[in-house]
């Protein structure tokens, strides 16, 4: 086991970058725990000769990365290019065919293709690792699929995307609109030039379908995640939140019911006494409920070179030290690839709208709440200018989704409501 | 890879019946994540013919703990008696010395013998696992030697012991004093009947060693863990320190300094900003500072049978994938065995005493405060009838403990000073 282990790395972006890095700065502090070296042997990247925050030398760059799939001198390819298909998808199926263990950052891939990869991974006796496609730095897929291998899930969900929760966090800190602070977090870094994949929702929806999966020993289902996400969120919507002592946060969650597991990112109004209500900005956060354990919940940075790097490592250092698992947590073959019809459980809702100031407009909203079945929890119509429109805020009992979009549109065509009814979840 | 793991379980309390109770009642689902069936085929208990909270037919029991580490027909032992020395010590050593992996959930004994157990573990080739030694269900030894091995570890410390956050969380919410909960806490099975171990720092200080081993490459040294406990902890202090937007909590800190290693448990007030202060009752916390991931946090029980056993489950189920670490996270041989001499930063205090309502004596006590160099941050006499006794509170800017002892006492030799300081670190 003295004999080094030889990486291969695909893609020297941000994490790339990082991760060259991490390995030649704790070279040796690695090899100790990992009781063998961690050699790169070779990289790629679209621009080789670009400058890079590592040292450069003695670094092979080959110049396609399809190369390091048959490469004789790599043992294990890292790719961190991205994306669920094209070069990503070739180069991972190509590596793991040709037996080399593979690690990846890639959600997305392992969202969509994870039980094919899982498969040929498995046939060939390989590792197919991506701790770090799941909430960046925290070590959550090693906490699923090891550390909370004796109990039975019953949910899984949390705050797993940094983006989303960095614009939701600071609009509220600085009282400023979504559009705004989505255009600050472009030029910080932390949002793309074009943020549909982060704030629709879909990124976490990536991230949560892999969850869900090692959670419930299913094959990964994106399609039966129902995503929603935060572009209709508003400062008063955070305010209002705020004064019922919630905050509001995207999340994902993934829960066992009696009729099978339900799977849905969406915004939510949780609440001040949950952990989850307090993780800020570009962190990210876990809940995991088991029969065992009862609940553990894992907090740390969602994003950033380092910290993805850090769990793109732990998972190299598997592979070292030749830990084995089944990638999804069960044999690929024992998935379940039944889709789940199962719907979500009524929960509470939050309900916001602006009326014109009549009278007999509060009764007919509570009578078209009351031809639904929902029970109203608390009313507040903050004070207003007579004559001038007014909010109208309240929450309701559990219900369902069908019953609360029902009363949203009935309310809506009320003569006196002004603005449709912003509809969000209350997290129970 | 098909033949199943044949485990030997030494010790039927809370935790040995919730972890036969796992095995059995799960025994499907865990077959199918370890790739091979997991099978009892012996136990030890003190009382084999008391009931039990689990299926006896079919358990073999042995006449003594010590059979289980010759046993032919065990692969792997799992003890779960307790205590650093005696039947437990001998056990693991004989066991290990035998060829079986070890599966332990004794703090004392990785605390104390920690070194000399991995050594014989790593010269046998088996592996000697003690996720449920530190934290409870909470998979931090997982997350430190495996999640985390890509960074260089600054710091590990959180609340490690469940019975002493019961005790304060529950004084400040019942507004009982320290002896009235304690005595609740040990009705309800939460404290021993002697709970020194608990309220005096100890099982903090196990735990704390065995994290700081793994976090620094160091073999546990307990002997240079300071450890103050929270008797002396009052319901006055948790008041105040509510005031001034802390909560009262014991932790175990271990930091890597520039002159070595500080390990040490005490009460601190800690910040209502971090998520340290949220955790309640008899959940557990650790905080774990990285030069790549930043920060990551974990939270979630820190005791109870079906807890504990998820997390010896867990490392049951390594044993039985076949994982492969070091125990202690590097080599036995590697580990340094230099005690550190290190003394602990600076940091800042909350004192607080009662006073004869005397003109000068907020000038006495400020001026003994100046002589030891410690600048104060806070001060507040809360109002207070004329002529009884005032109660006087105040924090100050970062000092040594040297300064804020020798303060302490100076300002208890006042005339006008009723009541000994009471002298709280602040956790930064």
């Amino acid at each position: 086991m003295n004999n080094p282990l030889r990486i291969g790395i695909a893609g020297l972006g941000t994490v790339g970058a990082a991760t060259v890095g991490l390995l030649q700065t704790h070279a040796n502090l690695l090899a100790a725990r990992a009781g063998r070296p961690i050699t790169i042997t070779a990289v790629t990247a679209r621009d080789p000769d670009k400058d890079r925050p590592f040292n450069k030398d003695g670094l092979k760059f080959l110049a396609n990365p399809m190369e390091l799939a048959t490469n004789d001198n790599v043992d294990c390819v890292v790719e961190l290019i991205g994306g669920e298909s094209g070069i990503a998808k070739d180069l991972v199926r190509s590596a793991l065919a040709h037996g080399k263990h593979l690690v990846t950052a890639n959600k997305a891939l392992i969202a969509r293709h994870g039980f094919e990869l899982a498969e040929i991974a498995e046939e060939q006796g390989v590792t197919l690792a991506f701790e770090a496609a799941v909430a960046g730095g925290i070590p959550v897929v090693k906490a699923l699929r090891e550390g909370l291998s004796g109990n039975q899930i019953s949910a899984v969900y949390g705050i797993l995307n940094g983006t989303c929760n960095f614009i939701l966090t600071n609009m509220m800190k600085t009282g400023r609109s979504f559009d705004v602070v989505l255009k600050e977090a472009q030029d910080k870094g932390y949002a793309e030039a074009d943020p549909t994949f982060d704030v629709d929702g879909i990124d976490t929806a990536h991230k949560l379908a892999i969850l869900a999966s090692i959670a419930f020993g299913t094959a990964p289902q994106i399609g039966s995640v129902t995503t929603e996400g935060i572009r209709h969120i508003t400062l008063e919507d955070l305010k209002y939140a705020a004064e019922l002592d919630f905050a509001i946060k995207l999340l994902g969650s993934a829960t066992m019911t009696e009729q099978g597991i339900v799977q849905g990112v969406y915004p939510y109004l949780v609440p001040n006494s949950s952990p989850l209500a307090h993780v800020d900005d570009v962190l990210n956060a876990v809940s995991i409920h088991g029969d065992m354990v009862g609940s553990a919940f894992l907090e740390g940075p969602g994003a950033g070179g380092n910290a993805t790097a850090s769990s793109v490592v732990a998972d190299i250092m598997d592979v070292a030290k030749g830990t084995r698992y089944f990638p999804l947590g069960i044999p690929a073959e024992s998935l379940s690839q039944e889709r789940s019809q199962a719907k979500a459980k009524e929960c509470c809702y939050y309900l916001r709208t602006s009326t014109n100031d009549e009278v007999g407009v509060l009764a007919d909203i509570t009578r078209l709440c009351h031809g639904q079945n929902i029970s109203v929890d608390i009313m507040t119509q903050p004070r207003h200018t007579p004559g001038e429109p007014a909010q109208l805020v309240f929450t309701t009992h559990p219900t369902t989704a069908e019953a609360i979009t029902a009363a949203g549109a009935a309310i809506n065509a009320l003569p006196a409501v002004i603005t449709q009814p912003q509809i969000i979840r209350i997290m129970s």
